[in-house]
This record gives C-alpha cells, sequence and structure tokens, in this order.
C-alpha cells in the first residue's frame, strides 16, 4: 500500500481526491490536512465518507507529509510552492493541484497570479500533469503541475490538430462552460445558488488565468506561438466543463481519424463518432475526456467539442492518473467507475 | 381596444403571449385556438392565468381570425403559410412567430425546413420583425415574419460592427446556449428533466435551421455576403440565450460608442458599460437585449456578449412590439416590467 | 404620487420591492439606504433595475426617511425596532418585513430570536400584516409587521379549518419547502450552489423560528393554544414555497367550500378547484396564494396544499399589499402581473 | 462469474443496473433486452457506457434469459408476470424491480395498478426484497419483488419506531419528496425540464400506488393494520428521495439508540449523530439510506428524516443487494463506492 497526504483536504478537490481514493486498492490516505478544521473527522464535513474514512483533518506538519509517498496539495494557489522545497528535500513526491507549477515563464505567472514566485527553480524542474503530452516525464517526476480544468479540456480538444499543423495558428477560439464546482467552496455571494442559478454569463472576458495555460500548451504542441481566444462562462450545475473549439483548418486533413489515432492508446480520452454531441453527464464523476469533430457545412471552420469532469480529469481524477504513473501504479487504478447517468 | 387572436396557443409562445398582453392596456384577446385543447379554459392548463382571462381554446376558425384586427400564429412551422393568404383578403394583420416567412430565399428555406412553400409571393412581402432594423418598414406591414430567438441575440450582437464595415466579414463565429423552453412544449425524451438537468452539450452542430436566418440578417446589414459559423448548445436551465459572438476587427474603432449610438434610441437594447458581463437573468421575462463588448487584451478578435430571454424579445415580447408599432400603438406599451431576479 | 423609503435595500428583499414598485403608478421610491454600498446606483448590483431607477444608494439618514410617507425596513432582524421609534415621531409609517415586531410575545420573541426587543411598547401597537385576518386593523396602522415566508403560506392553508373549528387543534403538522432565495443574499458556504443543488433536505428541524409565529396565529384563529410540527426544507430552486399542512378533521364539514367561502373575496388567496396540485411556479414573481384541500381516501386526516413565491407573498408583494391599504390605495395596485411560467 | 440477464434496459433502472454491474467483480452481463432498441449498442444510447459494455439490445428471448443465474425485470408493471412462470421453470432466479410482485393482497394489487394478476399463485411465493426485514428468506427466494421507492425511504425510517411498538399507529405521515428520474424515462410533458425545473409540487395526493405498499409494510412490521397518509412531491432534481416522516410517539423510549441498534449490522443503513439533517446527495449513486430522528421541543411528535437514491436503494442498487444475498455472494459487492458529492 501507498501512503498518500492531502493538504488543504476541505475544498471540493479535496473531497473529491477522497472520493476516488476511497476505491483505489493500492492507496492509504495516511494524512488530510486543514487548519480551519483540524481535529474535525473528514465525515463529519463530507456525510458521503460516512464509513469510507475513519481519518481526521489535521493542521499540516511537513514531518507527517514527509513520511508519505507522494503528497497531493488541494490549496489555494501560493501555498505549494512555500512547502514543496522542504517536502522535496526527503522521498516523498508531490502533486499541485493549484497553479504554482503550471506556467514555465515566471513573469507572466507573476503577472497572473499576482505574487512573486517562492521557489522559480522548482517551476523549472515540475512536469506538466497532462499524461497525454508528458506520460514519460510524469513517470520520472518528483514534482508534478497538475493541469487547470478549462487548459485539460481546451488542450486535449486542440492537442492533435494542432500537433499535425492542420489548424491555422491564429484565431483559435475557445469557448469553455463550466459547473460551479469549478469556483470551489468559499463563501461568496456571487456563487450563492440564489445568484447563478437558472442563469448563465460569461466571466473574466478581459483576462482569465487560465488562458496563458491553455497558450503555453498549446504553443509547446505547435513547436510556436499560437494566437488564442478564451472566454470562460459559468453553467447553472454543478460539475462539468464543455469546450467549443474553433479553428480554421489548413491544409486537406481527415480529422476524425487524425484524432482517432492520436488517442488510440489513451485509456482517458475518447472520440466519438462522426456527428456526435458528448454531454457533460456523460462524463460526470469519471476521469475520461469524451471529443467530437465537427466541420460544419464542409467549411474551413472545425469545430471541436470536449467534455470532462471539472472535478476528476479536471483536478482530482487526473491527479490520481498522474500518481499512479509516477508510482509505477496501473494507470487507471481506481479510476473505473461509470459516470453517474441520469 | 384592439382585437387580436392567437392560433396555436397552447405551447410556451402561446402562452406568453397571454401572459404579456395580460398587462397590456390596449389589447384583447379575442381568439385562442387549439385543435387539442378546443373547449378548454387557457387557466385550465396554466394556472398562472387564473384570474386574468376567462377565454377557453377553440377550434381555428377563419372567420372569426379574420374579424380580428392582428393574429399571433404560435404554431409550428408550415402552418401560417396555409391559412396567412385567406386571413390577408380582410384587414387582418397577421405575425408569425414560427420560421414561415423568415427565409427570403426560398430554396434555401426549403432545405433548410424541408417542405415546399405554400405561398411563396408572401415571403416577399412579409417584412422580417427586427425593429431595430426594419421599424419603419414594420409600421407598413401586413404580415411581419417575428425572428427565430438565437438570430435576435446573434443579429442584435453583430449588427453595429457588420454594419459600419468594421468586422472580417469571413469567420464569424457565434456560440449561442439556450435554456430548455427554446424547445417547446412537445413530449420527448430528449428533454426530460432527467435527460437535460445538469448537463450540458451542444446539438445541431452539423447545421441548425437558424444559421441561415442569422447569416440573411448579417449579409443584409453588410451588403454582401458573410461567412458564419453558428453552434447551438442546450443550457440546464428554462429561459435565455446567451450569445457569445467572435469576429476579427477590421481597421480602427471605438466599439464601445460604436454600440452606444447604434443603440442610443432605442428602447430595448441596452449596451452595458465597457467591462460588463451581462447574465441571462436580467433579462428573465422582460423584452430587454442586453449587450456588452469585450476586445481581450487589446488583441483584434472582439467578443460580444449577448443575452435575450428567448421566450420575450426572442419571440411573444418581439411579437408584441411588432404589433404595437403596426398597430400605432406606443412601442413599449405591455413590455416596460422589470426582471425577474433573482 | 407617494414617497417611499427603503432601509437595506441590497439584499433579495430589497431589489423585489423595487422590481414590484417600478410598476407601481402611484409609487415613487425616494431614498433607498445601505451602508456597505453607499453611493452606488441600484442598477449597478441589480441590472434588471436598468432603465427603471435612477436612483443610488445612500447612508441611512432619519431625516431623510422621515420625510417619506412610508418606510420599508428590508433588514436583518433586530435593525428596524432601534429606528422605528424615532421614525414614527413624524407622520411617517412603517412596515418591517424582518422578524422583529411579529410576535407578541416578548419572551418568546427574545429566547427565538437571541436579543432583548429595543422597543418593547411598540411590538403592542405593531399589527401584523396579513391582509387575509388583519384588513381593518392595517387600514389604521402607523407600524406593519409583515408575516415571515412561511407563516404565510401555512397560516393561509390552516386558516380556515381552523377559524371554523374543524381541525383537532393537536397535531397540526407543517410541512414546508423553500427555494434558497429564502435565505437571503449573504456569502455562506452553505447556500453555495455546489452545496445546495441538486440535493433536497431538511433544516432547523429541532426548532425554527418561524414555529412560533405559526403557532401564534393559527391560536389567535382557533381562540385556543394550538400544537404543531413544523419542518422546514431547502429546495434545489430559487423561488415558491409549498406548505403541505396535515390535520384531523373535527365534525362532518365541506372543506372545500369552507375554503372557497373564506377567502371569496380575498385578491391574492386562490382557492383552486377539487383534486389539483398547486405548482410553486403558477405563482412565481407574483402576490398570490394558490391553495388545494384534499382528503385522501375519505379519511380523516386533511392535506393542505399552499404555495406562495417567499419574495412576492412571503415578503416584498405583501409589504405593498400592506402599503397600499395603509395608503388608502387600491389593494392590488402594482400587483397585477401573471406569474412567469414556464 | 455470473451470468445475468436485464428485460427491458432502456429505462433508468436499467442503465443504473449496467452502471452499477460494471463495477461487479463477479457478475456478467449476458442478456440486455429491449424491442425497441434491438440491434443497437447499450452505449449507443448511454454514453456513459462506452468502453465498459460491447453489449448489445435483443429482443426479449426466453430460451437465452434461461441460461442466465438471474434475471432483471427492468419493465413497466404488467410485464414480469407474464415471463416469470416460464422463467423460473428452469435454474434461472427473478427480481422484479416492478410492482408485479409487491403486493400480497391480489384484490388490492388490482384495484392499484389496474389490471388482473396474470400469475397470483407467484405472488404468494415472492419475497418482499428489502434486505433489513427479509434478510434470510431472500437468500432461499427464487423470485423477489423489489420495493419501490418510496417504499423503500419510508418503510426504513419508520421500521425501528413501529416494530418497537412505540410510535401510535394511527395518524402516521409519510410526506416523501422525489427527484424526477423516479418517473422514469417515457417522453410526456409532464416531466420536460421546462415544465418541473424550479418548480415544486405534490402529486397524486387523492391516491398513489406506493401507499399500499408501505402500509403493507409498516402493518406486517406492527402486527396489525397500521393508518397511514402518504403525499408524494416532485423535487426540481434528478435524483434522490427524502421521506419526512412524522408519528405521535407511544410511551418513553430512546429513539436515538432504538435506531441505532436496529440498524447496527445493516451494511446500508446509516444512523446520523443526532441532530443532523440527511441531504440527498449524501446518498447520491449509492446505496445507502440515512436515517436521522429528532423530537422537535421534547414534543409526542417525532420526525424522521431518510434519504435515500431512488435508482440506487430504491431500484438497482437494492437489486443488485438482493442477488447478491440470492446468489451467496457478498452483500456488499459492486456496491462500495462513495456518493458524487458536490
Amino acid at each position: 500500500m501507498v501512503k498518500v497526504g492531502i493538504v488543504g483536504g476541505t475544498g471540493y478537490t479535496g473531497v473529491e481526491l477522497l472520493r476516488l481514493l476511497a476505491g483505489h486498492p493500492e492507496v492509504d490516505v495516511a494524512v488530510i490536512t486543514s487548519r480551519a478544521e483540524a481535529g474535525r473527522p473528514v465525515s463529519d464535513i463530507y456525510p458521503n465518507l460516512r464509513g469510507h474514512f475513519d481519518i481526521s483533518f489535521t493542521d499540516p506538519d511537513l514531518k507527517q507529509l514527509k513520511n508519505c509517498d507522494l503528497v497531493f496539495f488541494a490549496t489555494p494557489n501560493g501555498t505549494a510552492m512555500r512547502m514543496v522545497p522542504e517536502l522535496l528535500e526527503g522521498d516523498c513526491k508531490v502533486i499541485d493541484l493549484a497553479a504554482d507549477f503550471r506556467i514555465k515563464d515566471l513573469a507572466v505567472w507573476s503577472q497572473w497570479y499576482g505574487m512573486e514566485h517562492a521557489c522559480p527553480e522548482m517551476v523549472a524542474e515540475a512536469v506538466y500533469g497532462l499524461p497525454e503530452v508528458n506520460r514519460s516525464a510524469i513517470k520520472q517526476a518528483r514534482l508534478v503541475a497538475n493541469p487547470g480544468c478549462y487548459p485539460t479540456a481546451a488542450t486535449l480538444g486542440f492537442l492533435p490538430i494542432v500537433e499535425a499543423g492542420s489548424a491555422n495558428l491564429k484565431g483559435l477560439i475557445a469557448d469553455c462552460k463550466s459547473g460551479v464546482s469549478g469556483a470551489g467552496r468559499g463563501a461568496s455571494v456571487g456563487m450563492l445558488m440564489g445568484e447563478v442559478g437558472e442563469s448563465f454569463k460569461a466571466y473574466g472576458v478581459p483576462g482569465h488565468r487560465h488562458m496563458p495555460e491553455i497558450k503555453q500548451n498549446l504553443s509547446v504542441a505547435a513547436g510556436q506561438e499560437v494566437d488564442l481566444t478564451f472566454v470562460a462562462h459559468l453553467l447553472p450545475m454543478i460539475r462539468g466543463i464543455h469546450a467549443t473549439l474553433y479553428a480554421t483548418v489548413a491544409g486537406d486533413v481527415d480529422l476524425q481519424s487524425l484524432y482517432e489515432q492520436r488517442y488510440a492508446n489513451e485509456p482517458f480520452v475518447d472520440v466519438l463518432p462522426l456527428g456526435s454531441h458528448p454531454e457533460t453527464r456523460s462524463v460526470r464523476g469519471v476521469n475520461h475526456c469524451r471529443i467530437a469533430i465537427h466541420r460544419p457545412q464542409g467549411g474551413d471552420t472545425v469545430v471541436i467539442l470536449s467534455v470532462i469532469d471539472n472535478l476528476v480529469k479536471g483536478a482530482a481524477g487526473q491527479a490520481i492518473q498522474n500518481m499512479n504513473i509516477m508510482l509505477g501504479l496501473e494507470e487507471s487504478l481506481g479510476l473505473r467507475s461509470v459516470a453517474l447517468l441520469p
């Protein structure tokens, strides 16, 4: 059995890690920390965990965490970067579910996250944890930066056509929609059900932190800078991201087979048959990304539809997939359940 | 008092016409027809109308309808075109809320609606009922084709920049999201709450009937053919359309003032301050379209956000606005209430 | 025109007062206060009010408020009681939408609201603002205690049978369900859409503040103490209360006609035909209470179904109804619109 | 591996059986029938099953079904009773998820289900599949009648107090609320999201088929006829039942320990700590029933809160629990996952 720790376990990514790890046959959750809830059983806050975990939240303690084989950070941005250097002194591996190690360009990171980086050298070492791109690097990594939710959906959707050089790299558009759980579990007027229920809006159009992350991913895939417009929207539902992606096709290419081949061996990317429209509920609670490719009226514009569960493939599930890879476990261990539908 | 009739009153646009007309000081609903519900009081099917209407559904009867000053068709596509020629023989005016008279090119219409047109000559005469474009023609019209819901949101959003020649006419993208009431009140597995609640998906990506309508509107505005990609999505909520529109800006232009000036005298189009993100709930139940214009990171791509209530400005409200214009009434009569928020 | 003021206008009852007063032909909103938002236009926080109100929030100022004909308190419990005595020194009348003046027994009030009352003498003077019970007293009142949302639905549902002595007064049960807007617009984890969406629960079962209020109402109606169990539940929707009420029938009585007669002249209580099941959406946005009476299998247990919109008949609408009565205006002025359905 | 068949697999209980059986280590789904969808892969209709099942729907064929160790009927009422007698001629065992074998009194059954029973002798043999009551009989059974969803929630909630003789058997009240998936996946206007979203109502108050079933269960538990009022309500959400149960306490009893002891060894009934309010989401997707017991203000009325997922403990999950018992497998096999929260 592998021993893991979770730092900052009271948010939605924390409880989702617990939900998924409860069914993982090789993992024992040894520590889960929360300053605010120290001493309280996890099942007290999350009754769905009753009967699955006896563990209580504790104050974060580096010594205890170092005894783990792997530590997940499910903390706000800027927390992991202060604890990771010391943690990595031991044998412990780290997966940060926040954004501290996602952006390679430190100036860009500081601009979007509004702080100085506390351990710039680690940013270089960190591996961006998108297994479909970096599987072998993840296998060797001590420190993995788990991708953002929108970046996961958008990158997996654009990846094959961008890697293949079949898209015009100017004018990529990612029109993305997310359920409210993506905003976390902090008290705020803006996320009250009275405010976001039965309504829909865009947000962060002037600039959203996930834009540079998607851009970095696609620029790496293209081997050159891409030009991207990213618009995020808030859906009146809890889980799920739907990315509607637009690009101009460059050259003659069979997109359907391009996508099918690119993802043929990926356990968690499912290219749907021609003409499909993936629903977010088809991935509710599971680690899959389902993708469909359209070329309306046979024109130059390709429309790619990509859905994930923001808390699973967009956060906790992908983190466990990364953990499995890092620890030499079977990649889909603990991630084989079926989406909850209806 | 003006006498109006409603053909096909049991659907959502029918009950919405009744809801709005209940508060209209100059209108008397003289006839409302439904073959299936003939004889039943309207308040029996729609309890919100109890105390507001004593009227019952009747079988459609042209003689009775001809006695009206104006008749609304809230019927499925293909119904109005069979009854309108005879109705127009009298003094009665007609507003069709379905699609029979929206598309000027009959071949295009037949291709998308899958039938021959029953009165092609009337298509030429019909005025497309978007007051922000055709107000003076509507004033003179006997027959008005009430715009579709997506076309209203998308056209009003794109109009100023397209009319001004400030957008590249190739590569316009309309990523639109609608509440479920847009699909009407017919029994279907696909629109069960168990199927569409807590989920999100695109639909009709290979081709949607509202695409040629939007394209026609924008081509007229541009004075030349435009190239448009339109993707519709289904929101897990009841009312509201959000159009997220993308275009490449051509030339140097202050978009905010362009929009403010274009709509300065429009009673039902509200250009929001710079930096805004309109919510669909801000127009729930009312005839307004609220629009915000963004140019993320000062780039070439303009992002226009446009929201309406699909049943009001996207259907029954706009029909009443058209009726007011056609009958010489004050344009906003019966349409002055405040959106229901929260 | 009547001049009104609103103290504490940023919550849901505040914006609902504004929404309804926008359509009131005899009222001018002269002042609206908010310490937190002083200086900000109301339409800045509530975009549905754009074009309807030019007014901005101001710091509460008793001098200014005294100039009003009537002042609404849409404040947290315990605020009105500190300002009302001074306000009433002038000619201004007051309606408190909070609970400061609802409970006549001061000891009971202190026990449930956890504070000493600041002006006990005013509690005696205050009229409980349920027009269906106290219309003539409201007409004379300077100070009206606007009923709670659950108490309105439950009291109107039980009233005829309790007044008539046709219910066993032991074992009354009120199983009530409310939309989330009843909890107000304060930031809290518990009311996040991620927490309350797609889920249902009871709350406050050991004791809820609305219990003594309902009990007081029914005891007054019965002329003796009643015994009541009240359970509140939270619905995953925004507006609406559904009270399912249970009583044992005492004696032989035609309940349907009892109810129809009791409410025959009430403009806002609608007794539905036998066999009906009122939906909360049938009163969405309007001041009506719709009631149906059942006696399953002809047994001794009567089941009364009573629905209101918690923000209208359960708060702002009833306050305006009370205002109309207090100021000698037609009782339904500003309250005649049709419920938003679907 | 055990071979199972599913008759009528296109509804919500059918797909839920598949979802749960996908994770069951000892079961192979050999046959799944649907006249309407014969020939179509199950994952075509339910994309969440992609990658989990290669099976297609087939026309029902008794020979094929007889080869199974156990057959589930996920069919409309009245279907299983026509096929079961022949099926049971072989070694095959049967679990009917519909109502054909739930009611022992054939006259009562005919009255509520509106048909003659096709195999009355089997009704006597059938075991009512509530493991918490009939575990040992289920172990021996060839034919199990899987309980209804409301009856499961209400019976488990009332059971301990009724068995113990601690409740007055007159005046039991079950106020129950269900998500829309309980109504199945048939096309109907009444279950459209436009009709049931953002609204709440009671239904079937004059008489609901689950009333006699609950009454039968409680009468058996009490050893005498009980008197019950049952009211069903429809929640604007997909999954979950919340039963709010009322009874008058008879005698002096510690209800909390009575419940804890009664269910101490039950793997799927969880008695919550004193003062709890179970949320339906705490059992979303899992086979648990969570119960809390309250006695508001220490009075005579006990309020029991009982939540289940109507598709799991209220249908497919309980059926698998019964299957495990009937086939000698570990009772919780395939049923150990954690509820999806948020």
